[in-house]
């Protein structure tokens, strides 16, 4: 086997209550990606096309730097090369580096007879993403790699839940085509934050593993709060509090923002309620300025997955 | 039907990581209690054996309180008397506020042919509960009256979740008898906590819900960590960190403080752990000045149970 060709899902993190531990992974948006061994040693990137301005020094670039960190734990006598279709904007809030950081060790990964582990490449990955986001952390990087919804138990040493996902959900992804760096979401958070909304936090993260291991749509819902984040972030999204009424209106469960924004996602029980939510958010967003792509998704349970090999 | 005899067992409130949401009850440690219709409307205390000091006018105990919040929604055209023989000591730390308070709704309840559902019942507990740690909380009621793992997702409107129980889970208790008033271990909590400790605290809950989900005792030990209350309330419990590594030292899976102290509890997979535990724990406290009791207990997923009716 020569080369794999790759789809490697956009992603949500945070998921409303469970900032920078919780994430589940899309199935209708994601970059493809070709990853090709060569005779000659080291790791290059050799194409990147979807109109984003992204390095090609392997240092500099992502997916680079993942696929660096695994090379050299691997040492094999042969190098490769990768090439980069993007489709999900960099900034954007559904996991545009996760997904660049865990396709390309995934597909490296899977030309050497599949050698290390998810956990494994999960912590290779976040060496890509720290390039992108100033901090190591997994939250977006391993829904792409195990799939489904993932709880990062730990970072140091770095430990991944696989939690349930029940079969009915969909999101909704509303994004409006501003630019929110991660670094930037970070730095308005407040390092200090109220014991009691720290208590709130905590109770509906709890809930919501518990609705997910029960298949409780309603409680899926009734968890989906975030009293700690969501306060400070959405002053950075325009329409945010329109956007998520009008989900809500449509019989979304409910609606946050991913990741660091300015995408807001939805769980729905049932593609005909997210179409609901999608055509209500659309004729919102029509009456703006901004432009903006919806997209409906399945939860992929199955993570990042080999197109043609 | 004239008169019921209960068991109203002891819980244990946080369980490390669920601070003011999460709790589990216990099997070998709870008051009697004996309640019975009488011709004469109104709620009585009659009894009260154990040899504590507790009030006999029902708007000052918690059994009374709580007894009369579900009378006077209920309006029967007789009343009720309550004995209270009282096992687990006030200021325990294992909910002993919270027997007496929900035994006595869940007596009268029965009387009356059981019209409320747990939920209902522990709303009214919660008026009792609330003159002893003059705040409403359902943790300790919560576990009391549904039996295994309670979370407590929200207190108004009150919405009590059921967390599966793993069948080899049992806790030791271990009890120094001095006391330490819940009032005035929430005074020395701080009013903010750091984000960063928060995040490290909700990744914890979220993966001791999982892993009670998942049956996984090795991921309920990794996950029995309190980063935000454990190291302000364990500088009130004497011999704390020596407690604590004697239990991990003896294989328990995890251990911290129960409810608000001065009890001590650690969870461990099969009895025979727990045994090991105990031992350990109890030859240390042998060789300090202060009084104790250490229980064994399975952890009981019925709740308050009925002696003799």
């Amino acid at each position: 086997m020569k080369e794999v060709k790759i789809f490697s899902p956009g992603t949500v993190a945070n998921v409303g209550c469970g900032f920078d531990v919780l994430g589940f992974c899309l199935d209708a948006i994601g970059d493809e990606m070709i990853i090709r061994k060569t005779p000659n040693k080291g790791v290059h990137i050799t194409k990147i096309e979807g109109g984003y301005d992204l390095p090609f020094n392997v240092n500099e670039n992502v997916a680079g730097v993942s696929a660096l960190a695994l090379y050299q734990d691997a040492q094999p006598d042969f190098g490769f090369e990768i090439e980069i279709y993007k489709n999900i904007k960099p900034g954007s809030g559904i996991g545009s580096s996760a997904a660049s950081a865990a396709g390309s060790v995934f597909g490296i990964n899977y030309l050497l007879g599949n050698p290390y582990a998810n956990q494994e490449l999960t912590t290779f990955a976040m060496k890509g993403e720290a390039i992108a986001s100033k901090s190591e952390h997994a939250d977006n990087i391993a829904p792409a790699l195990f799939g489904g919804f993932t709880l990062v138990k730990s970072n140091q040493p770095l430990e991944v839940l696989q939690i349930p996902t029940p079969k009915e959900l969909y999101a909704v992804i509303a994004h409006q085509k501003i630019e929110i760096k991660t670094s930037e979401a970070r730095s308005i958070l407040p390092k200090d934050i109220l014991l009691s909304d720290a208590i709130v936090q905590w109770s509906n993260l709890g809930s919501l593993i518990h609705a997910l291991h029960t298949n409780d749509y309603a409680l899926i819902g009734r968890s989906l709060k975030d009293v700690v984040v969501e306060p400070h972030r959405s002053k950075l999204i325009p329409n945010y509090k329109a956007l998520k009424n009008s989900a809500l209106d449509a019989n979304a469960l409910g609606t946050s923002i991913s990741g660091s924004g300015p995408s807001v996602f939805s769980l729905c029980k049932g593609e005909s309620v997210a179409l609901q939510v999608k055509n209500a958010q659309k004729q919102l967003l029509k009456s703006t300025q901004i432009p903006f792509e919806i997209y409906v998704s399945k939860i992929n349970t199955q993570g990042i997955r080999i197109l043609t090999q």
